[in-house]
């Protein structure tokens, strides 16, 4: 095993490093996909990236009822209080910088809110949250790994990639944020956290366990959705 | 207020009437779908019917599920009775029926169950568990009338419409099937069920309900998840 | 291992009746309760009975629900269909001769619906429902056990113990129903179910997975909260 | 109408003002309970304190779910803000503080966690969340408030009576934590939160909505939970 590349944030041996193992072709179309490509060249029309913008904007309030699922969902309060950060972090510091974000790219928070979800946003987050409330933690968090982590290691894969363009490049600030420490680290635990979970629920070889199939169709599936929400970008679909 | 014509089993002044009236352009884009049209026409290739048969077999388990969280979500024996009938139905006869269908159009249950569901698939019954589970009977059971009334609108407007061709029309018994009496009767009862629980919980007059808007944006994104599911059949998009 | 007795529904070597075996003391309090000694002596208090009849009523229709539950957190089809099947039977069959019998016991079924839910009643149903939604299938059926298996042992052991009063027992239709080959059917179906719903999820040896502590919990809770149920009954507690 | 006295946190005009008219007698039951009077007397043994802190603090992790539930179940990001305020209130500040005081009583934290739910904090805390989960948000604060306001106006009515010891009173420092102006603010806000959501669902007049019956039942189940927990603190129930 090996992994992704030497700076992922997501190790070959962790839980979701077998799940992306597992799912290598649509991780690929997903962290790969042409939208990413043209942030990282900075090629990407910026209406392409306002309209992404905005529904990230929707995204993160399903996202954080996602978090907020799994506080609910938790039996122990290590894992309530990792959880119940994580809604605190998206519903105050992330939502505001993203916000903050916006404006500088003539967005106001009004008008984002009051724009409808897309079918990508819908899809992904519906079913993440769906996923979450039919099964256990476990199976919530790995609906919610593809983001969690995979931001992660895109943005790790920007700034250790040397045909990344920096300079000028108008989506700098968002390269930035991904692939900075302070988002790695958020990936990083995401990581950990599951691979906690997975052995307080299926012991110390999760990929040994029955629900190892259905636990990579709900990493499959999140993470075409996830690719699905880039490809929204590219074509503009509401 | 008119019905949208005289066979249609949602009367205009039905709480699911006036939700129509409300999404009118998204309500026609999905039941006079280019889809729907080629079916009534008898001209819709035959592998596009295929693809969308299988998936209309993975999304019945999942109406199923959603018929069951409408007997845990509601409060009153009549209500829970109603909705377990319509997951007995489902899992009993209509997946029987769906199956012995399918099996003429050489499609093996087996198979069926093993494929993947697509996005549009899990967009439009993710969509709904989510909106049900997060919100109460009424939010879910507005959430399916899409499918369990629109159907029934579909099936009457083709047995009504002169244009429709049954002779030799190989989708002749599914256009029986939706426009019969039966099925007629089914969405019927789907309208009448939401004008019942819509008056125990918003009472007399519900589009004076302050929850008015947001049933309406559950009746839109349904009724545009239901349009995207025929597109997927025309697309054959996995 | 041995079972409680031989007659039991209950295996020794079953799912079920391991977790029998790590709450023993608990069972026994549940299965052998005074409330049961009295029923099969014939020496119940009519009032008892009958303050225990109207809570059951009540009871039932959160059973209902949790059975309905049980369909929504099925990932199979076989899975659904069983729980569909007890939704069924307890929404029509069951309630029915429930209220057939309560009216033999001057009790009327709209007093009954109009009774407020007991302290016992709400502290068993809403532990069931809300142990089942915040964990899995298997959570919510090893809650469901107490009830479903647990009565099955109580009719069995009845009809086997030579000191159970059958003759002018003012309970022998109740004795009967429960320790009848139907009802001793459905227990055993509930201990199949639960062996192949562990084995899915939890592989051939459920007890050594890291679940398993948390699953004894929930069936010790749950049985305790039956054994209050009967000291409900012969309390006449509101 | 006129508020419970001048000091409540709740004003009678509020909705809970309302549930709590409708409920008076069992309100007084549990705001007035022989166990709230021997607090304020000071005259209550230690160990019913003890074995009442180590149920609370039970009591506040299943809080923390239903809180962490309330933001799930939000249409609004101001109401999943105040909920996530909450969650994070219970699951950093308030049980630190417990932790902190329940040492003072000889209490450790690892043996509160180890220490088994009694029945009636099981009965509350799940009632709480399944009434949330099967209704919608409006419910699940409804379901709250005898806590988050009740607690509030057993504090304010401590303080407020001449009858009620301070000097010498083992049990001052909570005396003075429930009826201090920081949780008289926190009473407050649940009153004007759930006065807020009642109007953005059920208009300007929550009492005539056909939803209000069903309202009272849940405030009144809550209320009488509530008191059987301080019944436990008496009884030393587990």
């Amino acid at each position: 095993m090996m992994a992704a590349f030497p700076e992922s944030p997501i190790p070959a041996s962790s839980v979701v490093g077998q799940l992306r193992a597992a799912c290598a072709s649509d991780w690929t179309a997903y962290t790969q996909h042409a939208f990413v490509a043209q942030v990282a060249a900075g090629t990407l029309p910026e209406r392409n990236f306002r309209h992404y913008l905005v529904q990230d904007y929707l995204f993160l309030i399903q996202f954080a009822r996602a978090y907020a699922l799994a506080v609910y969902k938790a039996d122990r309060l290590a894992e309530m209080r990792e959880a119940a950060a994580a809604v605190t972090a998206l519903l105050q510091t992330e939502m505001q910088l993203h916000v903050d974000y916006c404006a500088k790219w003539g967005l106001d928070e009004q008008d984002m809110i009051a724009t409808p979800e897309s079918r990508a946003t819908l899809a992904y987050t519906r079913y993440v949250l769906e996923a979450g409330m039919a099964g256990d933690l476990l199976d919530l968090l790995v609906a919610l790994s593809p983001c969690a982590c995979g931001y992660g290691e895109i943005g790790a894969r920007m700034i250790a990639d040397p045909a990344t363009k920096l300079a000028d490049n108008p989506y700098r600030a968002w390269i930035e944020l991904y692939g900075g420490e302070e988002f790695q680290q958020v990936s990083r635990n995401a990581v950990t956290q599951i691979d906690r979970v997975a052995e307080q629920r299926l012991g110390s070889d999760p990929a040994a366990s029955p629900r190892w199939s259905g636990l990579v169709a709900i990493f499959r599936n999140a993470t075409r959705l996830e690719a699905d929400f880039w490809q929204m970008g590219l074509d503009l679909t509401a």
